[in-house]
Formats: structure tokens, sequence, C-alpha cells
């Protein structure tokens, strides 16, 4: 990390001045779980989005953005146990019926209130315990740790973190929180991610700011090649740290605040991908230029079949080969080296002998690497998975039954 | 099927006149299975294939490509246990080898010898025991059977099935027999196929009708979205049966015929996935084309999350709806009406109450059908996959150690 950024022990989304945030177990998931929870800020925030791209989008995620038009919100409320999607009609109005609530116990406009709803699909909202539990709900300082445990579903951990940012422009905040587990295969938006920070940005610029955290971080990992229509990632920017406007000019060092953010937050979610024991780390070098080398990442960490491999701590590489063979990028079998764990397995388009106990041994480790080079141009990207589990089945085998 | 078509018992690849087969126990595999095969033809034949159309190809199947350019052929020779990809020069020269030990022993040249390896990619041939096991293998009329269990990988049951054909041009017989299992997301190919005919073929049309047969098939099912590099369907006509020559003026019947032998391959290899206890079939209604209808259905039919709910008898039909988004076809979601084993689900963009027990008990069947009705337009296709369970994980964790 850059000098100018500290890690905040125990920072959460919560963490920059002026935000607040509360949880409470509204009986949506059937469970004794935290499972409605609100964001607050003090202040009228400058805010941005960036959402799923399927065709087929849960009811609050068409209402934030619709909220988001206006690039200000002051107000998040999100549940888990249903996604309030595919529900028709009666979603959308139930969602708008979520804003409401809150814009009434918090005194705003329902035009700053977002509104985020993860778990099954096609299930509607049990609004009752949904209107109790915002009526129920606490804010206070702390309240970031409530809210990240309050949006998980199969989620195993908590995700969340807080950078301090000494900065020209003045000292400022970012903290955030994310969920992710399963269904996650970000394009253009991730799961769900509620991001703040004090400092004072231009809209125009946080929107962009966003957008390319996203890209890198959020939209690099793959759990299961499954998207999701809940992906949301928000961020509010509340100004209390009283720094100089951050733009497109000067933003620099906010951006790489915000790249560190996410990437923790991305990188948490890759390892907790549901049933997952390892964190796979895909890098492509040479490729003929990043957008390639990006596709192949992608493709290559989302193979199901070298995930289960890696799973066995199996050192089955030619499985990582063939997933770049099917990426439809540009490749020179015979310019081909692969790695695992830093140990050359293939090169010039031939195996290379190695110590196959060794290697195994090796891929027991929670974090392993694959990389290829492609040795055809300056192309470079990295993206991260998680193995594949008998236990992702299990989990996903009986979800709403 | 048609009235000029009928299913012959204990049919296989060598049902049609003229062709043999045999097999070994080679000891590639390093275990007492056959896993050494040919296919033989009395008489030169008119060939057709289609092949892997990933980047990172097998060198048997550049060999085949190269020797098929000719349109002809008269035998194949095929191992397990090891894929023959990745293996760079020496294993396309230990390609080139089993090509010409082939030729060497039935007296044919060379390039009319088409080459298939299948299993671990990465690992060389071990050309000593398939020298040996070619000199040994004998060919018999009854060989199919044996042909059919030595391509065998992780497949449970053997794919054989033969048709014969009362047509106007003569009669005649399709024969074929397949290996599926793992790394199955066929696009313009298949895994492995070997087809043949007594019927004297156009080699044009033979190519066009091949090529037609597999679109409606093989690219039409999915196991776990990994495509290899060995994919490979070849078919060899040797004109015994004296029919007319068939071409695309007259090739209606040999058409549906080809098409059924190779849909029966196909859908057998999607029930036979590596784990898989049933049949997933994805129908796709009213999309505004056929193209989109089949990129969405095999995209439905590819969706991990929906695949390990079908396993664990889960009706969670919001995972289709979900898969159905990210398939980028137009969708519109007020229209879209979702059909699990025939019972609506939802119906107008909203869930329609079902009875959850009895769907699950349906959902227990070995086949089960997912209906998405886009009401937009008349394009329409059928895609076949198979559940995702436990199995599939701990087969593939420890393929090669």
């Amino acid at each position: 990390m850059e000098a100018e950024l500290k890690s905040i022990t125990g920072g959460t989304v919560t963490s920059p001045q002026g935000f607040l945030a509360g949880a409470v177990k509204a009986g949506i998931k059937g469970e004794a779980k935290l499972d409605l929870a609100i964001l607050y800020s003090e202040k009228p925030c400058v805010a941005a989005g960036v959402f799923t791209t399927t065709s087929i989008k849960a009811a609050p995620v068409i209402l934030s953005q619709k909220h988001l038009k206006e690039k200000k919100a002051q107000a998040v409320v999100v549940n888990s146990g249903s996604a309030n999607a595919c529900t028709g009609d009666s979603g959308m109005a139930d969602a708008v019926e979520m804003a409401k609530l809150v814009s009434g116990k918090l005194e705003l406009s329902a035009y700053d209130v977002l509104v985020a709803s993860t778990g099954v699909i096609g299930v509607p909202l049990p609004m009752e315990r949904i209107s109790t539990g915002i009526n129920k709900i606490a804010l206070n300082k702390d309240g970031g740790h409530d809210l990240a445990r309050a949006i998980m579903t199969t989620d195993t951990f908590p995700k969340e973190i807080a950078i301090s940012v000494d900065s020209e422009l003045g000292e400022f905040t970012i903290g955030g929180v994310a969920k992710g587990a399963g269904m996650i295969h970000p394009n253009m938006a991730t799961m769900l991610c509620f991001l703040t920070t004090d400092a004072m940005v231009d809209a125009g610029f946080l929107q962009s700011a966003l957008q390319k955290a996203v890209d890198a971080s959020f939209n690099r990992i793959t759990i299961d090649g499954d998207t999701s229509p809940s992906d949301t990632a928000v961020i509010l920017a509340n100004g209390l740290a009283q720094t100089k406007t951050i733009n497109e000019g000067n933003g620099g060092l906010f951006q790489k605040a915000l790249d560190e953010v996410c990437l923790y937050l991305a990188k948490c979610v890759a390892r907790d991908g549901e049933g997952a024991t390892k964190l796979i780390e895909v890098t492509i070098e040479g490729a003929v230029n990043e957008t390639q080398a990006c596709l192949a990442a992608r493709t290559v960490a989302s193979s199901p079949l070298l995930k289960a491999a890696i799973h066995g701590n199996d050192p089955n590489w030619g499985r990582a080969v063939a997933a770049l063979g099917r990426s439809r990028v540009e490749v020179n079998e015979k310019k081909l080296e692969v790695y695992m764990n830093d140990v050359c397995v293939m090169k010039q388009g031939s195996p290379v002998p190695f110590d196959k106990h060794k290697m195994s041994t090796s891929l027991a480790g929670k974090e392993v690497s694959v990389r290829l080079c492609l040795n055809l141009g300056q192309g470079k990207a990295v993206a991260w998975g998680c193995d594949l589990s008998e236990e992702y089945v299990t989990i996903n085998s009986d979800y709403t039954t």
C-alpha cells in the first residue's frame, strides 16, 4: 500500500466521519440472524453506483438506479433472505415501500434512500416484518459491523475494511462492506458492496472512480460463473472530513485508496466463495493486450475442472491451458509457459517434469497461484477465484427447501 | 422417429456393412481396462469431421484435420488415458506414429488413418504400449462394443447406437459411438464421436450433414462449461449398401437418421455427465429468433446453481431466470413464463404459487424439464445438461494424483 494509505484496525463502513448504521433480526431469513440494516449519513451525500448488467434486474436495483440519477443519497436500506427479484409489480411496490419507511424514520426524501436485497429469487418480501424491523433499527457509530453481518447469506465471515488517507487535499477515510458467496461472476458490477467516505468528492469523478475500482476488483473475481440480478456497488461521500473537492485532476490518491478497499473486499468474496477452502489467483502475462489478458484470466479462474483439481491439490495444469484455449484470446501454444505456485510445469508448449508430491503439498496451502505467460505482447491481468468443493454443491442443492 | 427409421437392437458403430473394430487393454490407463481401439472399413470411405474450436488443439485433432482434407479415410485409431494435448512437437510425432503403425498393420496409406486421444492433458503417450497394443488388436464385426468401452474415461456406460433406414435410394445403416463425461461444452464440435454408414454419400453433403446433426445435438449439450482440446466427431461412409449416391437434393431421410443417431448419443453424454444423476432438458420458446433461443437454452443448462438445485430436488426456479438474464438474449421480464416439469412457477414476471413438496418429488425423477417462454417471437431451442453433484467434484479433484 502507498505510504499515505493506512488500514484502520477494526475499520468498517461506518469508520468515515458522520456515518452510522444499525441492524436487526427481522425474521426474514426465518432464523435468529441479523437480516435487515440501515446505513445512514448525518449529512446528505454525493453518491455513485454500478449495478448488474443482466437483463433480469431485481426491483431494488431498478429503484436504486432511479434514485441515483440525481447523484445523491443519504441512506441505504438492505435486507438478506430474499432478493426481491422476479417478484413482478408487487416486488417493485415493496422496494418503494422500503425506501418510504426509511425516509419516514429518518426524515429524508425517499429519493435519498437506496435499497438493496439479497437472498432467494422469486419470493416476495415479508413486508410486515420489514416494516417492524425498520422501526426497531437503532443507528450507531459501530453499526457497520452489524450491517456487515446482516447482509451475509451463505458468506462465512463478514467482509469489512476502512483505510485512512493522508492527502495534500486533507485527511479522509474510505470504508466498505461487501457480501458474496454464490452467483458471483460480476460484469460491470458486483454482488452487494456499500462504500462510504468523508472526503468531499465531485459527483462525476465519484462515479468514474467507482467504476474503475470495480473493474479492477469485483469484475476480476468469479465463484461460479453465475451472475446475480441483485449486483450493486454504491458509494456515499458526505464531505465531513472537509477536504478540498476531489476530482479527476487531483484524485489519484483517492482512486488508489478506493482501489485498495474494493480489491480487499473482492478478494474476501473470492476466498469466501460457497464451499471454498482456498483463494486462486490467476495471472495472465504477455497477452496481445490487457482486454485479452483480462478475458483469459477470468476464463481460467472460472474453469470448474481447474477449480476442482485445485480443491484436491491435484496439479492438473492441462485444465488451465484448456480453459485458456476456449477463452478465444490469441494464443501460440509453442510460446506458452505455465506456472503453478511459481513452479514451471509447461514451457514452449511442452510439459516440464516436476515433483508431483512436492507440488501437491504446496497446493494444499490457503492461496494457490496459476500463471500463464503467453509471450505475445504486454497485456497483463489478474483474476481471483476459489476452489470448487463438494460443499458448494451441498450448499446449493437445498437452498430453498 | 420416422417410420422409415428403425433402431437396431444392440446396434453400434460396426453395425453398417463392412465396418470392423477391435480394442485391447494396452495399459495406457495403468489399469486393466480397454484403452486402445481401431475402427476399420473394408472399403475406402468418404469421410467428414468436425473438431474443437478452441485455440489449444490436441495433436491428434490437428493431424486428423490434415488427413481429412482429401475427404476420405479408412480407419480410426483411438486411445483413452492420455489426450496427447499440450505435448509439444513430440506429441505431434506420437500422433503421426500412431497413424503409421495402423497404416502398416492394415496396409493403408497413413493419410487414410484418423487419430483421436482422450484423457489427461499434458502427459506424453506411452508409445511402446501403444505400439504393442496396436499389433495385438484383432478386428471383428462385433468390435464396436469393445471400441465403445475403450474410449470411456469417467463415463459410466458405453454410448452406442445404430439405425437402419429404408429409403427410396436403398436400405442403409448408420451407426455411432461417443464418449463424454467431463470438459463438455461443445462449440462447433463435441467430445469423441465416431459415426459410420454403409450408404453411398457425396463428400460435400456428408460434411454439411454432419455439421448440421452436430449443431442440433452435441452443440446443445453441456456438462460443466469447459471445452475439450480433443473434441472430435467424424463419420465414415463406405457405400457398401449400394444405395444411390445421397446428396443435398435427396438426403432428407439420411439427415433425419444422422440427426437421430447424434441426438441419442448427445443425450447419453449429457445423462452420463461426471457425477450426474439426472438429465436436464431446457427448452426456450418465444425468443426473438432461434440463435437467441439456442444461446439462452445453453446458458440456462450450464448454470451451476440451477444444476445444484436440481440435484437436490430444489425447485429454485429463480436460478433459471437469473441465468437467462445473464445470457444477453432479449427478455421482457413481464412477459416471461417459467415451467418446471410442466408446472407453471412464474407468469408475467411474477411468481406463481405451487406445491413445493409435490414439485420436489417430481424433480427426484431421472429427467427434469425446465421451460422458459419469452413470448417475444418464434425462436425455439432445446439444450440438455445434467445436475451438479458432490460426486462431480470428487471425480475431478484427484484425476491425475
